[in-house]
């Protein structure tokens, strides 16, 4: 397995484009389009949350027929919240965009992604999907990465290579997300392409369990949006005789790649959270439970004072033993041991001297690890999330205007 | 009932004092001393967090004879997590107030608050203890309230007098807290004081309910401190009969006039909430269950994006609907009305035009209100909560060095 230059138009028969069609003020790129060249087998994992916006919910409709040709991004306005007009602005784009690629309208999946309550301006939009279609490209991966992002500093986005049944397979994902972002599902628009030949049950059971911890681990902020997903399409061009048995080694090999492909895609996203500095990783080991690991990696990992505290570059674990305290897990406190990458700061819940000088220089780092070991059971859990810095605010109190 | 001046010495029988014992690097107050005349019947609410500071499980153990004289709180340093001599500490230094104040070492409440993992300094702390004794005063409440400080920037206290069964009642308290502010238990350290005749069972019970409502409906920033306690103490040198009956004008009198010192004080935590700019009160309304109606405000309350659109004055209410949509709660996003202040920006789900200089009007105001109905029962809740600046992150970035 290679990690190779591009994203999801690096699988054979994908082809993308991007285009600015005047929903961000500033002119950038606006409308993302990412097409297979024939029907391809069509995953999604979407938001948790009750408030679902009307692209996610055309797609969540679309989906269930489990083929889709092209799938529509816009960026510069979630298209939520806005009442029936949502609805039928974000079937229309379906239609147009089908019409314009000769398939059905349910065929083409949308997301949109921005500022919520406002209707979308669906003359740029419309003129944004005629100008994607007609400069659709095989290059064109890049152009519709830049085209989804909204806050994001940086592009995101990778790909895989791996032989499957002795053909070359390509997997190749994008995404977007800087903050709103806590697990509840997707946490963000993800779009994953692969030219693998394989069944749509067996896509979907990997992409599902795979996105359970790696996008659904990653949090910024806390915020869980409501135009979240990752949507997965495989178009069989590789021509692999085909991955249809999970106890195979295709299909171990194939949830590999996909595993590579959606942890460089969440490592990224939660180095680019917004005004974040560091990437974060947080693991706890000995839980008495799986969601006793899981509700300690995800407290600490959303405790504004932990994140301040990483910023500051200060050791500062009185506040990550606090997190995990009220995290609802249980643990005896007495027994906890606490590291900061490889320094010992924390043992059996009580302080241990440590070289505050060693410290600050694992702080420093770009990338912190945060180890917590309850000694209570034999579950463990891994989340990532950024440090939380002035910057944060500042993009957040004035980003409607 | 009327707001009179003074706090917690505002009672009759109650001395404090607030003492300098080199605990905090400034050089400022940080051993504070309220002490009862006479014994007094206590009461306590403590933390929920499974770890707990040394000084409030001493505490936790000295209320249980249900009786105390005095209470001692150091700020500057938390005494938690530092294995068996932090227990030993405070054991220590509530044994030498009892000596100097001649009672039993379990009628002597201690509390800490500070950074947590390092060992207090106790030859500081007992030197504190005996200026503070020495400098014992029915005016000292306000010394008090200043040694318990940490981040504040406002001192928070309040007092009422009203009468019951003839006789003027007093009753007084202060607070501190600041940050790491999010309810499940008392989320910060209260100190409230009254001259009023009343059972134990019957003030335990006031405070319990009243508690629930005000201390724990404020949220600076979702952490829950470790040292957090509201602790009560009645004296009855008010020499009123004796409120000894639920049914009685007495205890719902008392009980109003409780309630309305710890709102005072808990909306002063939250106007003082680390780098606050403004107080926003999150009220929700229509909620199918009392645990719905506390979800969705609780969720919103610790929404960084709500928080800081407010601090950046700009009514972006998609974040509003979205923190209700992921806080767990049941309801139909096509129901929901939104309002800031009195102005409403979301009906049934959608957005509604509304007059973005009015908006801005109402966002530039000390004080916030949010009202979300989401039409679905009968249940309602109310939370206090701050918006969120660039402060917030300088405070917190550095507060160990």
């Amino acid at each position: 397995m290679n990690i190779i230059n591009g994203g999801v138009t690096a699988p054979k028969g994908f082809s993308a484009a991007g285009a600015a069609c005047g929903l961000k003020k500033n002119g950038k790129k606006d409308l993302a389009l990412v097409c297979s060249d024939d029907l391809a087998v069509a995953s999604g994992v979407f938001t948790t949350n009750v408030v679902k916006g009307h692209s996610l919910q055309v797609t969540m409709e679309h989906i269930k027929c489990g083929y889709a040709r092209a799938i529509v991004i816009n960026s510069g306005n979630a298209n939520a919240c806005v009442g029936e007009s949502g609805y039928l602005d974000a079937k229309e784009i379906a239609r147009l965009a089908a019409e314009l690629l000769d398939c059905e309208t349910e065929n083409v999946l949308v997301g949109s992604t921005g500022v919520i309550g406002m209707p979308l301006n669906m003359t740029c939009v419309k003129s944004g999907v005629r100008t994607a279609i007609a400069t659709l490209s095989p290059d064109g991966g890049h152009d519709a990465m830049e085209a989804i992002m909204t806050t994001d500093l940086v592009p995101k986005e990778i790909a895989v290579e791996l032989e499957i049944q002795g053909e070359k397979v390509t997997i190749g994902g994008m995404a977007k997300g800087s903050g709103m972002i806590h697990p509840n599902m997707a946490t963000m628009i993800g779009v994953i392409t692969t030219d693998a030949n394989i069944s749509r049950s067996l896509m979907d059971k990997a992409l599902k369990d795979i996105v359970k911890y790696t996008f659904n681990r990653v949090s910024v902020d806390g915020d869980t949006s409501v135009c979240d997903m990752v949507l997965m399409l495989a178009n069989g061009e590789a021509e692999n005789e085909g991955i249809i048995k999970e106890a195979s080694i295709e299909y171990r090999d194939f949830k590999q790649a996909l595993e590579l492909v959606c942890t460089a895609l969440s490592r990224m996203i939660a180095q680019d959270g917004e005004g974040a500095t560091k990437l974060v990783e947080i693991s706890a080991s000995g839980a008495a439970s799986e969601e006793d690991a899981y509700k300690i990696v995800s407290s600490i990992a959303r405790s504004p004072l932990v994140k301040t505290a990483i910023f500051g570059e200060d050791a500062n674990w009185g506040r990550i033993i606090t997190a995990a305290g009220y995290s609802g897990a249980e643990f005896d406190p007495n027994l906890v041991d606490i590291h900061i990458g490889n320094l010992m700061v924390c043992r059996n819940g009580a302080a241990l001297p440590f070289d505050e000088a060693k410290a600050k220089q694992i702080l420093k780092e770009r990338e912190i690890k945060i180890s917590i070991n309850v000694k209570k059971g034999n579950f463990k859990d891994r989340m990532w999330t950024c440090d939380f810095s002035c910057d944060y605010v500042k993009i957040n109190a004035s980003y409607r205007s």
